[in-house]
């Protein structure tokens, strides 16, 4: 059985995009199988009972600080969006939809879009920019993800998540041992490797 | 002017027992001036308007998996304590109360005692076992925690840190910059040393 580890992220979370670099950089010869579980942290969030820290004051204040210190840190191109926080379930719905083979372009310009453009990719004419860099009919997608098929996955999906016990972005499941944020990412891989 | 870097605990803290355990290892030869800010963390979180992850079902499940795990990989004896959450109000009182001489072996057998050696330290009998072991008179130290002086000084530090937009512990703040959780130790450390 080949070795993953499941990603669990939203477009919404910088320490996803955090992650999601570092690991890039950790994967450049491609030997880690990354599994990436789209999830909508809002949803999940409720599941949970929890308030974002983009809901208090002190905590999104800190965050903003502290994602700029580890992307300095960890040398990740990065710029806190303007348009913090947005409703991102257009997007995450979007992610299921798109043909697998664009999924990880679309990844890609959704989170850098986001998280070092700042693009507020709340806005349908900067999602069909997106669309349009990576090929994918916009009209097909903002039909696509009113369908209730798509809207039932992404909750689905949410739940699953919720129900394995995690609760925030990015988390990384590695042998079903769970490991949350971005700074136990060096833990996981441990796990992984093992 | 002497660099200090500001250390917010609460004994109810196990983050800020991982920090002080990696900080011990990192400073046997004494040269980071360490500057330990006691607040009670219960009351800053009030203040903030933030639930603690204590009482929260998955986030709780999860705290005590990850430091264990931090726990590991760092060499820190640890234990989870089985009476997790406790009220440290008096033993943060008592931090104020005890000399300063006798402050450093309070604040060990205080951490020891509840985050390796699985002690109630909320039950008075054991706070008199750690008095007796550092040789503060425990009459005083139950009558000195009562003084309203005492109980108006934990508030205003508390007070204090809540304005200085502090909202959890560890955090270590130095050059006037805030760096929350024993993650960002090293960061503080690279800011003690610029």
């Amino acid at each position: 059985m080949t070795k993953l580890i499941d990603f669990y992220f939203d477009f919404i979370s910088p320490y996803s995009y955090l992650a999601y670099n570092k690991l890039k950089s950790l994967n450049k010869d491609n030997k880690i199988n990354i599994n990436y579980k789209p999830i909508l942290l809002g949803g999940l969030h409720n599941l949970g009972g929890i308030t974002a820290p983009a809901f208090n004051e002190r905590k999104m204040k800190n965050m903003k600080n502290d994602c700029e210190l580890i992307a300095n840190k960890n040398n990740i191109m990065f710029k806190w969006n303007t348009k913090f926080p947005i409703n991102s379930l257009h997007l995450m719905r979007g992610y299921l939809l798109i043909n697998d083979d664009l999924k990880e372009k679309y990844f890609d310009f959704c989170f850098d879009a986001y998280w070092k453009d700042n693009v507020d990719i709340g806005d349908e004419k900067n999602i069909a920019i997106i669309l349009n860099n990576i090929g994918f009919n916009k009209e097909n997608f903002f039909d696509g993800i009113k369908d209730l098929k798509i809207k039932e996955k992404l909750k689905d999906l949410t739940k699953k998540a919720f129900d394995k016990d995690i609760f925030g972005a990015p988390t990384f499941v590695v042998n079903n041992k769970i490991f949350w944020g971005q700074d136990r990412l060096d833990y996981a891989l441990d796990e992984y490797k093992a």
